[in-house]
């Protein structure tokens, strides 16, 4: 019998899960649709027989599943494996005792972690962080919404509710918009995915980006990032609203620099795809507003893992605890 | 014999040690002047003979330093026992190997740390932190500058510069005024006591301070953090000028604590004796910003040790090191 571990990046649209070995090497990996709606029993059940399926697949049915870590979109009570607030899911997901049904299913430790800190864990051990046990490491996912990880001495700082390092909400403008959290000025109202691609429709809207007009027919809802990447080669003003946006990046990451002097910043998420831009400009802030010591040594990357970040973490989850 | 343990807090004007016994308990306290323009080699020299005098005075001749603890103000090489970056004593200060020179002298072992860090440890040993092992805390110094400190689980966090913590440096206002640092709108230029002590000056200038005036006899220069406290009670644009300072200082408690989630914030230094006001703007502040987690339980509290955390700090690094 081949002993396997299962990782599970459970977000709001999709499954994602990976199978490895007990090298931690990634044996295959697959995704399926969450249908959230149906509730968590039957999404759960349904988990359990897609990470049975897929070590079948792996190892000609000799397969065992010695642990699987899950990432979840929101707070969960990591000691017990329960899920506590999933803003992204049906109401139906809150207090749900994931890791008792999953286990029962499949008969092996289950544990769970909110999907950023699961990120954190996957650029630990199989980014950034990689052979590198002692380092102190910010993860920022800057996606849909904005969250964080922090990694201290090579540890992942959880906190007591696993919220620790939601740095998304950071306040960078105390006077800022309204955020869905209930504060305002959050780093996520200014630099989250919907935060910039809606300045970019409002420019292109008031005629400032032709070439992003022409990308998305000139329709708000269709502008992407990944539109705005590739119009501000052309358009001007769309280059400037990304870089206002990395310019709060930037601010966020000087102020965890001035707080915990880290090693390493790894920037992830859908918004990391810009690059050079947001890099630059992160760096040029935090070299003009980090000067308590230098931060030449401190070192501000994209994510290696990229969108794999997330079930590569829950992988490194399902090997080894995060908790004493 | 008895064994003795030496605490000092190098300031730019006093010099304030303690004399401990093993068990951690204060013998006797006294301070003297400074000098820094003397130099180095002078000062040290005094500082030397003015433990040994009071060691002395405690063991009636019968009592051996066995360990100095040290707080300066500004970056130190805590490895090595070296001061770095000493912006408040003379340029003579930088790569002073005070540990080396001083250890010469009393025969025994020296360290160094910087001042806010070490107070940090004197909260953490002495105050708020006492038997709590386990205790994650920041600690705010609110004086001419504003510094920090962070307890991670029961361990002092310092970087690898000593210089984690620097809390005064967090970026508030982003297009705010100019700090001595370099960069602008850091929590320093808007609730450090000169910071508030300048606007409290302006506002008595145009007649809004009256009692404030009063108490100063007019003179700007004379306005301080005390004196504005005694104001507030009846000038109403000084109670506010204090309220505002004290709602900065809570946007940068609600950073770190969404930052860390941390079991406790501690503020210190001067601006802290405005008490109840500073206390209860804060604790306002972060229930209205911090809202990714339940922070009932996260205690913001006035320093127990006041202006003798330096020197109780610097006790508690004489008797143990905090670095691995």
């Amino acid at each position: 019998m081949k002993e396997l571990f299962a990782g599970v990046d459970l977000g709001g649209t999709a499954v994602k899960a990976a199978i490895a070995d007990s090298d931690g090497t990634i044996l295959t990996q697959d995704s399926i649709a969450t249908h959230s709606h149906d509730g968590p029993n039957a999404v759960l059940k349904r988990i359990g027989e897609f990470l049975v399926d897929m070590s079948n697949r792996v190892s000609d049915g000799h397969g065992t599943l010695s642990g699987v870590g899950m990432g979840v979109p929101g707070l969960v009570d990591v000691q017990n494996g329960i899920t506590k607030f999933l803003p992204n899911l049906t109401t139906q997901w809150r207090d749900v005792p994931v890791a008792d049904l999953l286990s029962d299913q499949l008969g092996c430790p289950i544990r769970l972690l909110n999907d950023v800190r699961t990120a954190t864990l996957g650029e630990l051990h199989f980014g950034h962080g990689r052979d590198r046990p002692d380092i102190t490491m910010v993860f920022i996912a800057l996606g849909t919404g904005v969250g964080g990880g922090l990694v201290i001495d090579g540890r992942l700082r959880l906190g007591p509710l696993g919220a620790a390092g939601e740095l998304g909400h950071q306040t960078i403008l105390p006077q800022g918009p309204r955020c869905g959290c209930g504060s305002r000025g959050c780093l996520e109202t200014l630099a989250s995915g919907p935060a910039i691609a809606s300045e970019g429709s409002r420019l292109m809207q008031i005629g400032l980006a032709p070439t992003l007009h022409d990308l998305v027919d000139g329709q708000g809802d269709n502008v992407t990032t990944k539109a705005m990447s590739i119009a501000a080669e052309h358009d001007p003003a769309i280059r400037e609203a990304i870089v206002n946006a990395a310019s709060y990046v930037g601010i966020a990451v000087a102020n965890v620099i001035t707080t915990l002097h880290p090693d390493m910043i790894v920037l992830g998420g859908g918004v990391a795809q810009f690059g050079r831009i947001l890099l630059e400009t992160v760096r040029a802030v935090v070299a003009d507003r980090v000067r308590m010591f230098p931060t030449e040594s401190i070192a501000i990357e994209q994510s290696q893992l990229g969108e794999q970040a997330g079930v590569m973490g829950a992988v490194a989850l399902a090997r080894s605890p995060v908790v004493d």
